[in-house]
């Protein structure tokens, strides 16, 4: 104490030469846990992929010796099941994020730059994924909520003749709704998640439609209800849609749970479990999406009559008019591709149960 | 061979357990490898924030003792130069990653959810930094160039009175350039970046701008010349920024060179060189930013008038000219904030320069 205050120069000229050692001990640390970080990663990644190379290669072998007749059927399936295992745990455990290579996005790229969304921790990828259908519930409800609201509003108090600000306001919502969307889903697609390149572009369509709305202008008095015609219709068809979004993102939701909840010995299983399990909601849910997409159409198709009738003659209607069609006819094919992948999917496992019950 | 074609199962079992080993391995290598990063990373982090406080301390006991006059002046300012030295090592080299706690963005959070945007090597944060120039750089001729073209056209082709869908077309332009910008100053301050805040809100007043400026009908004939005064106002004060954007594009830009050639070790001398170097291009730069503001508020209150005057009565306008005066004045705000802190920066270099040269 007595030599601190007889000698505080010193003191400090010491204090000042350990901070000194100490940063450049922790710049040395930093850098090379980072060098060191990636180095291992590329590791990881070489092996990963090669080891995704010999599944490939096993598969044909089977494939190829059981054709022969080189192999007794009941031990190729029996390695087959073996195989998916590995796979699974290979393409969707801790691993992964050393498997899947770098994927491009345009349209993170276009608003991000180049910055990296991947998450390396699976359970950060889970909770991106988590609060993406979260983010869906939340906004579904506003997605239902909005256009009832303006729709009552237009026969209680409106007198059938919306003004132009509130529905401007909806408007601006969706554009905002619809980029989170497709930002956070192109996030997804960078993380691993194998959501469908339409339903990323579906949003790109509804984005551009928003904006294109937002330039249409809501006409008023004479003959209000005539030329909001095409506005009504549009609303109906949002109200409806907030319906199918709520029930989508319930069945969605369950499958992520299943996951969860089974944990990682058990996610192959998940897989049969998801088509499986929820039978009665996915019967609810494909006549409903079928008619939403055929009213979806013919929203557009009434759109483009208006401007044929000559009601209304400005260019945002035909646009809008083509783009719902256009996104009707994407959503039915897509649909239907999933529809028919997952009864295929199907088929194949009564195939291989009836097989084993067979033997 | 001949053991292969004989006993072709074998093999494939052989292979299909060296798979299955290897799988659980990788699994096994990537949970090590990424639980061990993040506990070295919480390590690094500790170390880096203990060094941090231990500067301040240091700095405060050699301020406390020069002004007790227990410490010789010139030994004071060498240990300050030694203490700066370090502490840029620490703020702006590999370690910085380490030291900078988590920043929260709402703006972030609300478009892309929970996903981290830091990048942990610092050369990817100044790729991203260079990026984010580049991206400038490319906008801002575009920036110059659509009101340029549409107020060439509308004296030289449309007579005065501009067609709607132009003008919509660069709007919704504008409102995807200021999306993109605020999107990656906020991806630069969550990255250690000291970007104004103020910049940032700015980008957000512009967003929400663009967004009303598209629900803001172009009125046509009669009287268009009137109507579209506002228009015309916008158009040419958009050309305005866009030279001082490129002017000021090129400032910083030079900033950054200038930094990453001179490298790491003399970081700290760059922070003089910033101010001293340019001296030519900052006394040309800040004129034109203040001509700018102006005229920004002006355009604003013209707007106001159009709706006092009565020519126009949209809440749009209204709306536009209250946030235009409101974004000149917090520019105006901000530019002196910043030269004063570059000017009170300045004025210190000199003191300690000449008092060097005194001694």
């Amino acid at each position: 104490m007595e030599d601190d205050t007889q000698h505080p120069e010193m003191r400090i000229e010491e204090e000042m030469e350990r901070v000194v050692d100490q940063t450049k001990e922790l710049q040395e640390a930093a850098r090379s846990l980072i060098s060191k970080s990636s180095r291992e990663e590329k590791d990881l990644q070489q092996r990963a992929r090669s080891l995704y190379t010999s599944m490939d290669e096993l598969r044909s072998s089977i494939i190829s010796l059981t054709l022969d007749d080189h192999m007794d059927h009941r031990l190729a399936e029996k390695l087959e099941a073996e195989l998916n295992r590995a796979k699974c745990i290979l393409v969707d455990g801790d691993a992964s994020y050393f498997l899947v290579g770098k994927v491009e996005s345009w349209f993170l790229k276009r608003f991000l730059g180049p910055i990296n969304v991947r998450a390396i921790r699976k359970d950060v990828q889970l909770k991106v994924k988590e609060e993406y259908n979260s983010y869906k519930d939340r906004t579904t409800w506003l997605f239902l909520l909005f256009p009832s609201i303006l729709l009552f509003l237009r026969s209680w108090m409106w007198d059938g003749c919306m003004p132009a600000f509130p529905v401007q306001l909806y408007q601006a919502w969706l554009l905002f709704l619809y980029a989170g969307l497709a930002l956070r889903e192109n996030i997804l697609r960078v993380n691993g998640s194998d959501i469908r390149p339409w339903w990323i572009y579906h949003h790109y369509c509804a984005m551009v439609m928003a904006l294109v709305s937002l330039t249409w202008e809501i006409k008023g008095q004479p003959d209000c209800a005539q030329k909001q015609r095409g506005v009504e219709l549009f609303l109906q068809w949002a109200m409806m849609q907030g319906v199918a979004m709520l029930l989508q993102n319930r069945y969605q939701r369950q499958r992520l749970y299943t996951r969860i909840a089974l944990g990682k010995a058990k996610r192959m299983d998940v897989v049969w479990g998801e088509t499986a399990g929820e039978r009665g909601q996915l019967w609810l849910l494909c006549p409903m999406l079928f008619v939403l997409q055929g009213f979806e159409a013919y929203v557009g198709l009434l759109l483009l009559q208006t401007t044929v009738v000559g009601v209304v003659s400005e260019w945002q209607v035909v646009f809008c008019g083509i783009l719902l069609v256009l996104m009707a006819l994407g959503n039915f094919v897509n649909t239907v591709q999933t529809l028919l992948v997952k009864s295929r999917f199907k088929a194949k496992m009564k195939r291989t149960k009836s097989k084993q019950q067979l033997d």
